[in-house]
């Protein structure tokens, strides 16, 4: 049975998130309904990473299989014209080898935090950014966020209801740039526990107010304590930008 | 009576464009309408451009009268507290010179157009850039961009319904470059004449896609004739970056 990989581009502002669920619209039940439109067939689409409600994406990757064969632009085109006027994109569809698994054979997963650090409100960005009006020092954030890079116990970065069997993560990226009015922070790892990079960019929002040094965050993190944590930032400016294979 | 200069920043996608019409919302409107909420009186507000329905203002400028004096801090955070929900946001508020004239006094306007030239549809982008599925050449088209740079008659470029009092402009500036997905037309000039930006960039697009050559844009030109336009691209695109004074 043909096994196809698509890449997609979503906001996430009208979801409950990737996940199917009761409460309503997912990203995934879109998806899967454009699917059974263009090919009759009620198919489950696995994706790499479960995004929140309201968390958006610009290479979210997922999988699903067919037993029909379609020529790969067909599926790409296809859904694009059943997904409208949903806020979803298929980038690209492709045939992929049985073994291939969104979730299981992803080796890193890159999200970008996208703060908007001025006084004034986004007009053009709302709902896609954080807006933060005071101040930040995004070197003072840069700084700080070496302590999180590495092998650690994240516990202090995961939500309550995380379903990871463990809160033990190698976090290979963590960077804080200034991008004219915006602060973008970059996320790197294998894997990451649910609310992580929220988690994170909470805490160093606190750091670059001038509210934590360096010190208070590696102490939150070494507190292995949930209520250590900084205030959760908004899922508005999180973006999962890419999945390695 | 004190004179404010206000810089804007707007979605233009809800309103009929800048300046107050019968048929729906302006920008200008809904301003005047947050000054009165904010001081009382009723005052006139002169935009440095006249942006048309669905165009974007990154920094538009415009100014106004007011009787009473007002902080300009609170004139700008006051705005964006009436201006709400509207996406439209005052970035800043200063006190200026009675003869400074947010039209008149303008020696440079900077727009930008923005093509998503690639084969799905945008997303997250939706409302914002002109999507083109058919592949452009941005190298091409910034070649032929140079035959439009300069003193030029360019009633080809020009709507019908255009009230300057000649079709004669100086073009300072119009670039064209590659941005991942996207091609970034920038335009300079001290000002502009109705829709010349977006008839810019859908001849440009004639060219990008191989269908004119730099000598067809130049005949275009040349023309000094409405109907050797290219199609007129769509609003949506098009920014309003920078006005200088």
């Amino acid at each position: 049975m043909p096994r196809y990989r698509l890449t997609l581009e979503y906001h996430g502002g009208p979801f409950v998130g990737w996940q199917r669920q009761d409460n309503g619209a997912s990203v995934q039940g879109a998806v899967e309904e454009a699917i059974e439109k263009l090919s009759g067939a009620r198919v489950t689409v696995t994706g790499a990473g479960r995004t929140d409600a309201g968390v958006h994406a610009l290479g979210q990757v997922a999988h699903f299989d067919l037993e029909k064969h379609f020529e790969p632009g067909k599926i790409r085109d296809g859904l694009n014209h059943y997904l409208r006027p949903a806020s979803i994109v298929a980038l690209d569809a492709a045939l992929v080898d049985a073994e291939f698994h969104a979730r299981f054979s992803a080796t890193a997963r890159h999200y970008l935090y996208r703060v908007l650090n001025r006084r004034s409100p986004p007009a053009l960005d709302d709902g896609r950014v954080w807006h933060v009006s005071i101040r930040l020092d995004a070197e003072a954030m840069q700084n700080a966020a070496h302590a999180l890079v590495g092998l650690h116990d994240f516990t202090t970065f995961r939500a309550a209801e995380c379903q990871a069997a463990s809160p033990v993560k190698t976090l290979d990226k963590l960077k804080v740039s200034q991008r004219g009015q915006e602060i973008h922070i970059e996320a790197s790892a294998r894997s990451f526990l649910h609310h992580q990079i929220r988690s994170f960019a909470g805490s160093l929002k606190l750091v670059g107010e001038g509210k934590w040094t360096k010190a208070d965050l590696q102490k939150a993190l070494e507190a292995k304590d949930r209520s250590a944590c900084g205030p959760v930032a908004p899922p508005d400016g999180l973006y999962l930008v890419k999945v390695d294979y």
